[in-house]
């Protein structure tokens, strides 16, 4: 627990929540600004801010629960599709530091685009030297 | 393996790829489209379509591996964070129906804005129901 951490304090009970799921390892509640309305957080118990320092076995239960909560988004919504996210760091939107995963029902009406601005490398040469800067640090 | 799947044709060496790591149940490779230069994919040899027919063991890889890239780009490319997406269903924009999980390395000057565009419910009572609908089918 982190004592300043606004998603150990929801874990705590300090701050109320509208709960989904709850057991000894995650808490799954809804997100107040959803994208769209279902719109669920899954959190572990234990702080961790990112995933580059979450345990494997936390990631493990994290990823099965986004699972269940996904098809329960089918299920119970009727939900046409559903998007998994989790973002590290300021740079990419993450605004709590307590690692979550978002899992948002998607409806095929629903008009939520992404802003998915795919862009293209200069040639093939400079995509494979991004590969092997990635490549060589994987550990 | 599915004989109309591209990412099975990636798999099997049919269709190339830049390829960032490959072990017996995942391949990485480069997104020749990328959100940000590095984007990398990881998916599993096995093919399933989405995250709701993917077996529990299969997901627990590729969300350690989705670490360990979203780790490499941090290090290897300096990056400031680390988008994971696994988008499930053409309504929620998977192109490719084999299960993949986008790993994007973020920069604080990279440009890149979701289009994170949150609602709000009507009132409490609304975004109760939404969770209780949820929390129903929660197998």
């Amino acid at each position: 627990m982190s004592t300043d951490c606004l998603f150990c304090k929801i874990i705590a009970g300090d701050i109320p929540c509208t709960k989904v799921y709850e057991d000894d390892d995650v808490l799954v509640f809804m997100d107040i600004g959803p994208i769209i309305k279902g719109h669920a957080l899954v959190i572990p118990k234990s702080h961790t801010e990112t995933i580059h320092d979450t345990p494997a076995e936390v990631l493990g239960k994290l990823i099965l629960t986004a699972q269940r909560v996904a098809g329960a988004q089918m299920n119970g919504l009727q939900a046409d599709g559903v998007n998994i996210i989790q973002n590290n760091g300021e740079a990419s939107g993450q605004l709590v530091p307590h690692l979550h995963v978002h899992v948002i029902p998607r409806f095929a009406d629903d008009g939520h685009r992404w802003n998915w601005a795919a862009k293209e490398y200069t040639d093939p040469a400079e995509m494979q030297a991004y590969a092997e800067k990635i490549s060589a640090k994987m550990l």
